[in-house]
């Protein structure tokens, strides 16, 4: 069978051909590839290249793409809850192998989304949105593309509708239409792996009401479109990487970033629109995406935590307290809560069915409540590796301490664990856990499992919305004889 | 196809021919069916043969015997991950159709964990047991058998191995050896649904080390054999059922029960022994027994929260609170849990895998992660629905009082909610509440939650036994830089 | 120093002389001092008077009163915060020694919110209530009388304020005023100790607003009044009392209960009447007695916490499982979760401040805090002892077996632990686990921690409405450095 | 009353006169009072001078030393649970003041632990560390100076005692002993302000027992002594404060270090020694120590808790959220929570004694019970501000972006929340939260609450330990009817 999927090498050079406008720490940035602050988020990308070449992988990370060649499954659609499945254990791999957000997801889970909707808006609406959307899927595909999944507005004034806060542009909408196009003003905020993204496909951040169609906008461009700024996001720790000591990074190989993307006037071409005012399809579309992505959590966050568990114990283990009743009864409960997150990924993907397109979506239920579960139990796993890890974590010297002429056999001598460690590895094995609970990769395993595909209370609100309280009063009603009445 | 499955009244009747020796709050029982207290046990169980003639579940209970035929799936084997997770939703909805624990589960865990087991012990050993097995479960699956899975030993000195106790009857145990067979002494405890079993089938309660050979026993035997001696366990307002005010019992029709069954000199010829010495096999069918019945939990025990669920949602609407902020949070987050054992239920069902004899048995990481936060959820869904169910669920008056001419109307003028519901389906809803919560129906719904299939300690051990830590332990070396070493 | 204390055996002659109007079970009880399902609660409540004559626990117990004579605490009013403290200290004591709920606080509590609240009634408003109130108070000391504090009311459809029911008696009012006192109707629910009172406070159910004068009513009657109707609470298991097996009550001694109460047309004379239409104050009485309450949990419920460790670490020995270190650990966590109730037992204590008739009050805030734990924790130690205890709590055989010529022995070969602890024992100590966490002493320990002194979110408003959330910001925005603006 | 406090600028002159080894990221520090990332600390500790000449805080304040004059209260003996609990209230606001942890607690709590150990010692054993000691607190009493109070050994393997170590160095020992004194080696981890301390007060880090004599010592020493090292610890984000960004920095005012300090062959003479080879005090002095300490931090953490809840608060506002019921109840459940830790500050304070040298100490049992809820309160606080925050904490740019000439403009367009809010603002308040959540603050709200003054398994023992288990079951089987039987 054919492939058209990239190496590492391929994905790497193809970037150096986009042309971006990306500032860091208030500078442009004229090497993205390079700027040490970025490498390690482009790096845990790259793996995504990678593991699709890697044999053991190949029943995860590749699949088949709309004219049968093998491609990438980061840009595939779902055909089975096995497809389901095998995402949510592919991006637990990813998490183990990089130990940080690896960025692709987003992409992956905005083509499925939009491949259903698209196609449920024709069939309601007679648009020709599907036709569209695929001949863009198979560019995707055929060229390896990652896709930055773009839906979080900047949102302005929460407690205003777009087209009620005091500046129109809080949420991106279509200035201006044109005979050949939209031009589009706005900006999009948290946006995972922009850099490194070959195409932005934006969608609408909520389900937008009559009065708010120009804000009902759907569409993809490529991410160095004129008008398109990428402004980087401070990460905890990020200018660790400037300073020339690795150890003290942590994870000194992989990261992830976000961006606030700006579109100052953008034009998108009618080809690449996928949605243009329909209101009543907004919701939709973001319940899908939103529920595609709380899925993901169920995986990528869970291979995390295993480099998180497997740090800890081997803190313990270098600090001689392995044998210890409490630590071991605490790192049980940190595996039960991280399987406990990837059973919910499998719990949604396995109930999953399948759209008017053909393409498969999990139970928006029980994927709500897996992203509910993602938002809480890694706070207590991280707080669980922090007990076990000491205090030495946080108030361990330098690398640079640990080299200097004089101190450093000081720092040796005094921080060695057990004595058969070298103080370096303890030291790296520290530096790795504090990078997951307060560095940069916490940002990831931390805040990006609080907000990433929406906020603890959106998902509150689809968990009341999507169970069927009403049936589950009449169990009860039954059961406890009580006879119907004519007015319930 | 032709059928064997039993309906309801053909199990009833077909427990009027057993001769039990029962005894109820210290008095022999004559008529076991028709008991007062124990009646709503055997309408539980009696719903496994009604529903499995439902149409509506005809694709969940019921399955393919062992000769082709329609069985009850309680009497089969798991041939698929699709198997696994049907049981799961089977159970699921006879948790809602009947409030309380249907007690047939366990039977039916037997039956897989025991195929498995003997397959391999005879590939192992050379012993016959497997052909003995299949013989006993066709007879089974022929006759719709209701099997009492009996594995708890009442255990005497926790501290002590079977062979240490001062009593050795502490377990149950080989006590002689004859040509035909084998006499057994000892006692399982908390036997759920055993009084209306038709057999029971004995497993060992933990793995057994050499020493204790005469304690690894697995056999059959009816349940009215002679020296099998059933003592009913008091539930929590067990006897609210023999005053006549069905009202105060909450959950009038359905019910569970338990029994210490005690087997005083039993004698089981040699052709229903599945087990007899082989040390080594005792922790498999263990591990594969526990594994079944901690999966179950995330089905039955989700069914019965659903009811929890639906009643506290009825009790907040009867007194005008369902509106109130708090009110739907909290019911959202009561299904937030309830779905999260769900989520678990399913997610050790599709991670299983056939085991040498083609039988599918689950993940048993994940269906101990299910069973861990099966003895914590529930709790908090029933702490929250206290809660919201308010004081007057444990302070109101009883239905006798209601009914009463002089106060009767006083207490229907002021305990009623809202102006449109009847006082007495306000206090049939709270009753129903208090049944899951606090009364018979808690001894389910909490305890066994929390005991069944093991206590929690169990889980933690199983959780940490298998979990491969080491190579999270990998993952976190490479990612920190930590370069291997010879030792290591 | 005289001493005007009651005996035990004072108190229940005094009670004799009550023509109380009572139902129990739907039957009019004529003597409530020998009810098999009451007596438990009057031994509690006597143990108030019991243990003040003690030595022992002169300091905590007995206090001086308006006329410096020596009176039990329950009648005292608070002047220092050592006597906020020593009440804590006091309902623990009580507490360890019932291991229920002893029914007293409540009067208490009434009698220190209405004095100061009269009291500065009187000096906004003119009004003559202090006076009366002292009056009456020093008629309760010299006579030790126990106060039922009646706040609840049956509230009817809670959206709805008390002049907006469609039934105006759901909340208790004035319905006729004359030249002597005034006439009131309504029902107060969940009268905890209600039966064996003396006297009843009665106090309005919320902060009353204009519109609903008539139902901003304070006043107290000796409990047999005409027209006082009270109808006993149902608790879990209470019928267990009747049954003549003390062991399967687990705790035979003393229980608690619950009445509602029914003003059918009562009449108060003036001189008894505390507030009657000055809806202003009834947020403070409210808040006052409801801040009192919440205090109270933070020693009563420890006590009880006492005793279900205690029975919980005996159960553990008696199965020889208290060496295991999970059993330490869980043990240790109720011991921590009982003494974080004692800590803010203590610290809205010694918070606490005078009022300006000199009595002190707790700190608000912090009571608040108190009982809002309350409704948690003792859910996570019943949880924890349930944990512990082990199935055979809910599925153990009754007294009536045990002392069954044929199938006792085999009870008592069977359920033994330890060799050396009489199973008969071991039982006794499962019981009073199943009494606390499942039967009658669980209403108390778990429902009225949940509900009692206002349900959780009554607690959530005020913690929200006491912080000064404003000077918190202040703080925030100067390390901020966000410069004040104009506006803010 | 004469007065011998230091202004903060008296400090921090005094502080100029040290010679002080300090390294910081690999390089000996010159200047230590003006080296930008120690600044924050220095200004934190400063507060405490400063504050102690501010009227309205004098009564916590200002306290008595042992010539009665005016002393600052961070060198005081506690005379009365008074006392102890106005140390509570001054940590509380100090926190708030600071936002940080303010560093000289520990000098605090080590004096009050030595004054009565030695005192006991001395009664016990004739020595006569006591009076040596008293002639010390004097003199840092007069010169109002710092203590570092270091008890945390690096102690190398967990599982061997100090004498059974590779390495003998990994506990602080007496290496040589003199005429004039004794020569010790060893290191102190996680020494909180060191670097700003006068002195060194050292402490063994645990109980020693028979044969570790040479490390049961305790002594105090200029902490420019020679042989003295520092090594600075690195926290999360330390070197945001030397990019010129204050508001990337969060607080830029405050912050807190740790030191490693080496003690290289380090003379003390006699009269500074407090313990030497005296094993059997050595927990005692621990204990004692380590209870004020947790108590401690029932008031500082509760004051840094403060700022995090009104950051919290601000940030809700500036996005126009506040006014959304789940952000009300967060709000409060925060507060709840931290509130909680408070009244365990005031309850092991209230509930303290005085010690045979007439000095007050905590109640170790509740003090242990504060610090446990220490360990796990402040990381939900910590979550709820992460929720609350929004994802942008962590996906904001640059205070370099937002002043950037051209996308500088962009920024604040986007960026904004509610209308009427400065960008500015709202970024400095997100970044407040960022950096008690996950920069440097983070370092002393999330792991020293964790681990300072012990890590939370040191509390679960000392409350095991504490508690009279014994007591509880004997209530229990009392209640239960269980007779004593002999041999209990």
């Amino acid at each position: 069978m054919k492939t058209k999927m990239k190496t590492a090498q391929d994905y790497v050079e193809s970037l150096r051909k986009l042309e971006l406008e990306v500032y860091v720490l208030g500078e442009r940035v004229e090497n993205v590839i390079e700027h040490p602050i970025l490498r390690p988020s482009l790096n845990a990308l790259a793996q995504t290249y990678t593991l699709a070449h890697d044999p053991r992988y190949t029943e995860l990370l590749v699949r088949q793409g709309l004219d049968d060649e093998q491609i990438n499954c980061f840009t595939s659609l779902h055909h089975s809850t096995q497809d389901l499945l095998n995402k949510v254990k592919a991006l637990r791999i990813l998490g183990q192998e990089t130990g940080t957000c690896f960025q692709r997801c987003v992409g992956w889970d905005a083509i499925n989304a939009l491949e259903s909707t698209t196609f449920e808006m024709d069939q309601a609406l007679g648009t020709g949105y599907h036709g569209r959307f695929v001949d863009y899927l198979r560019y995707v595909q055929q060229n390896d593309l990652v896709c930055n999944g773009a839906m979080t507005d900047v949102k302005g004034d929460r407690s205003l509708r777009p087209s009620q806060q005091a500046d129109p542009d809080m949420f991106l909408h279509v200035v201006e239409r044109r005979p050949d196009g939209v031009i589009v003003r706005g900006a999009k905020a948290h946006q995972t792996g922009a850099v490194f993204s070959h195409e932005i496909i934006v969608m609408p951040t909520l389900a937008m009401r009559g009065g708010d169609e120009d804000y009902a906008v759907s569409f993809a461009i490529p991410s160095d479109s004129d008008g398109v700024i990428h402004i980087l996001g401070r990460q905890s720790c990020d200018t660790r990487k400037l300073e020339g000591s690795p150890m003290d990074v942590g994870n000194a190989t992989f990261g992830g970033h976000e961006a606030l993307v700006i579109f100052d006037e953008v034009f998108v071409p009618h080809e690449r629109v996928f949605m243009n005012g329909e209101c009543q399809f907004s919701r939709i579309l973001v319940e899908r995406f939103a529920g595609y992505h709380r899925q993901s959590y169920g995986g990528c966050k869970v291979g995390v935590g295993d480099v998180l568990i497997g740090a800890t114990a081997t803190a313990a283990e270098y600090a001689g307290v392995d044998k210890a009743s409490h630590v071991k009864r605490k790192l049980g409960e940190m595996i039960h809560l991280n399987e406990t997150l990837f059973s919910c990924g499998l719990g949604c993907s396995v109930a999953g069915a399948a759209m008017p397109s053909g393409t498969y979506l999990v139970d928006l239920l029980l994927a709500n409540v897996c992203k509910q579960n993602v938002t809480r139990l890694p706070y207590e796993i991280a707080r669980l590796a922090e007990d076990l890890a000491g205090g030495l974590m946080v108030t361990m010297p330098s690398e640079k301490d640990l080299n200097h002429p004089e101190i450093g056999p000081l720092v040796e001598k005094y921080l060695r664990g057990v004595a058969q460690v070298p103080t370096a590895d303890r030291m790296r094995i520290l530096r790795l856990i504090e990078n997951l609970t307060l560095g940069t990769a916490a940002v990831s395993y931390r805040t990006e499992s609080m907000h990433g595909a929406g906020s603890p209370e959106a998902q509150a609100i689809m968990i009341r919305r999507l169970s069927d309280l009403e049936a589950k009063k009449a169990l009860a009603k039954r059961l406890a004889g009580i006879e119907p009445r004519g007015d319930a």
